[in-house]
């Protein structure tokens, strides 16, 4: 028994310390390892399967609104960088330049995409003459880098994957339609796929992309009650199009400059999955997005017939479930750790007795329900365990969220609520952004959106008192 | 009808000027654009989706020999790349090196990957430590960057996408026969889904890759008798292994050093495609990996009904093929020019004649045969036909092939043949090196491979007339 418990003694409790149990489990759980390159991280097969999943779910979506995926060079040679002034000063205090190829020195440095904004501009300066060539919805799969100090797997890494979409359109009310389409696919999908509830909402200027004439977000809630920016959706207007000379001659003849969008999901939506599902035993995945949904685990597996009924099984399931069979020698109560840890849905344990009754028995990685059902019907109670726990474990974050949402209603109430009480704060904000600085200075809290769903919950600013008529959540955030 | 030429005129006949005609196609095929990034290209909706095909058929081919996918960092510091001496040398030349994060210099630069060898040497390092941890059969799809002079798009681009497969192994043995396995599994692909018949073999030791024991290739001729190297896999034996430390326990209890392999494909299979099958009208792509496989084009759309038939014809097909419609309000004949130059497999014609007659021409891109055939057949019939065209495009491929393999005997003969006649030229070799440099020097020719399928077509070596038992395959190469 004392082996069998290693693997989950190996990790630390949540409520012990939230960051050593997010770093524990990313390492037990085989998502990430460390390498020899400071600030960037190795993606391991469970963590890259996790990143699979999500591309496929997100890439068919996309294509569902007429996206088309294209790859665009990873360098920005230095003076394109520059030519949108908000934006190089929002990204180049964090990039990576690029001075020598070969053992030349080159005429112009060039860095590594931080972002493609600029080479997409550039791009489409050449493509886009007329309104027949527009809309542009394009899309890219790829790494980008920001040289960031402190580093976390998945969270905050010098180089991460990503997907950058950036579109083109003739006039400034199909770019704002496109902004919140896209905005909407990312919270549908994470609801859906993810079971991570959202709140949508605009960033205010100060916390907006750079370049942005507006920035819509999504924001979640982990466990330990701060917040996480899930995906980003920009309006540029017309401002990067006017910087780089995107023009089109319309219908009526005349030359216009285009309205653009970006709009952007990341691998720290695996840090998300983690934080918001996770518990003391390791990873829970939602069966939606689980590279392995269900493990056989055969017990007592040397005696006649077990593992070829487990194998029977696990077959048998495979034509409609993502499902693998634990046939190694370790002891079945190592394998149940291991399933636990590595967050598979829903584990079938089948033993002689269950063989002998024509049963399995099934555990639910969540609630660690037990489950005896006859191997008759196991195909349909399976299915519809999965469903219900996806269900589940959507309706229990949204249910944690909920719970960890408070109401400020003056500057005394909000700092006791961010010190006190991990959670969204909402405050009324006065639309000053010496608030929203006085805020951060006094309590790390930044402002996480203006959400959509708008409320008048008091009638003047949470941090000076004067009129306001906005909305704002509020929060520590990763 | 000069405007509805003007497409096809566009671009210059591949008899007149080969390197031309393929420039040409590129960019009318809208694959690809240039950028302001030197060396470096834009992929375009049409030219990605090919890769996205290409992707999704390897990548399960992968994972049906029990591949995982993962992903290292983009960085190589510059002591990790220098660990092996012969990798150092033969990449060391053609590296972006990256000096500066934000405003600061790096107390080490690092290269952006050539390729990954040293950063999985580093990982493995760390995560084999007993014969249980055997084997690994990684792979990861990304960018790399190699710091070419002169650039063409998809045959040498200064960065490409690819996947590269690394792996280690408990054996020697073991490490070979994933070698092999996976070039077989880049020969299969490029036959069956490509079209593409290839030569399989090994690299001599002078065009091996910098660091392998052994390489082994499959090589494809173009059009235009040029030869090109369309996938490597290699063996290192156990020499990173030494460099790096990676040792494992045996079952017997001792250390041992593992055998490791990498294997690779690229986005100059797209330009294979382009130059094995296109013709003067542009591109032709085998149905298999066509991202559209049928154009649907209506003619006389605006009678009354064809539209609505076309689209009707459109929905039922798109259950069982990559179908669009093409309802823009160009011409017929300008509708036909455009997916014959973007190598869509087939065309459905459909015009109020058909409609009445309950039929619907059927044209093939490769041999612009005509097929009327009844629109109740319809989804048999095209099924047919796009097999046998895959079918024909193969043996017309490897016809070509077939028909420019020369054998040479001598050196004089050698020499007229890589002068007169473009292909391949089976010529026996001494092995020594010093042939395969004059050879190169003279003529520019290099040994493509010493194939897996020896004759003994002469007694000595094509180049200084000593003894000879191996058969080489030569020739100019992309």
């Amino acid at each position: 028994m004392a082996k069998e418990k290693k693997l989950v003694e190996a990790i630390t409790s949540m409520d012990v310390d939230f960051a050593q149990w997010y770093t524990d489990v990313v390492k037990k759980a085989e998502l990430v390892d460390y390498t020899s390159v400071k600030g960037c991280m190795v993606i391991k097969p469970a963590g890259y399967a996790i990143w699979e999943n999500i591309q496929r779910e997100l890439d068919r979506r996309f294509k569902e609104t007429g996206v088309e995926n294209v790859y665009l060079p990873m360098f920005i040679p230095e003076s394109l960088l520059q030519k949108e002034k908000d934006h190089v000063e929002g990204f180049a205090p964090e990039v990576a330049w690029v001075t020598h190829g070969g053992s030349e020195p080159l005429q112009e440095r060039m860095c590594v995409r931080p972002t493609s904004e600029t080479l997409f501009c550039d791009f489409y300066a050449n493509e886009i003459q007329s309104y027949r060539d527009l809309p542009k919805v394009y899309n890219q799969w790829c790494s980008v880098v920001r040289w960031e100090k402190t580093t976390r797997p998945f969270l905050r890494s010098r180089e991460f994957l990503w997907q950058e979409g950036h579109t083109a359109h003739a006039s400034a009310q199909e770019a704002e339609e496109r902004t919140i389409q896209m905005l909407n696919v990312y919270a549908d999908f994470c609801e859906e796929v993810l079971a991570i509830p959202v709140i949508k909402g605009q960033k205010t200027d100060k916390e907006k992309f750079a370049g942005a004439l507006a920035t819509y977000t999504i924001e979640s809630l982990m466990h330990d009650g701060k917040a996480l920016q899930s995906g980003t959706s920009h309006n540029f207007g017309d401002g990067f199009a006017k910087a780089f000379g995107i023009q089109f001659t319309d219908k009526d003849n005349t030359l216009k400059y285009v309205h653009q969008t970006s709009w952007g999901m990341t691998t720290r939506m695996i840090g998300a999955i983690i934080m918001v599902h996770g518990d003391d035993s390791g990873l829970v995945l939602p069966p939606r997005i689980a590279p392995t949904q269900v493990m056989v685990i055969p017990i007592a597996q040397h005696k006649e017939g077990v593992l070829e009924k487990a194998r029977e099984v696990k077959d048998r399931l495979a034509a409609s479930f993502r499902v693998k069979l634990d046939a190694s020698d370790k002891s079945p109560g190592w394998k149940f750790s291991e399933q636990e840890m590595k967050g598979i849905p829903v584990r079938i344990e089948l033993g002689p007795k269950d063989i002998e009754a024509g049963q399995a028995v099934l555990v639910r990685r969540d609630t660690r329900e037990k489950l005896v059902v006859s191997l008759d019907e196991l195909q349909e109670k399976l299915s519809g365990l999965l469903e219900t726990m996806q269900k589940d474990m959507l309706e229990r974050a949204r249910a944690h969220r909920d719970a960890h949402v408070y109401d400020a209603h003056n500057y005394d109430e909000f700092v006791e609520t961010v010190n006190g009480k991990p959670g969204f704060i909402r405050g009324m904000w006065c639309g000053d952004q010496a608030c929203e600085d006085k805020i951060k200075e006094d309590t790390a809290a930044t402002s996480r959106c203006i959400p959509f769903d708008q409320e008048e919950i008091a009638g003047t600013c949470v941090c000076c008192g004067k009129p306001a008529r906005k909305l704002v959540y509020w929060g520590r955030a990763y």
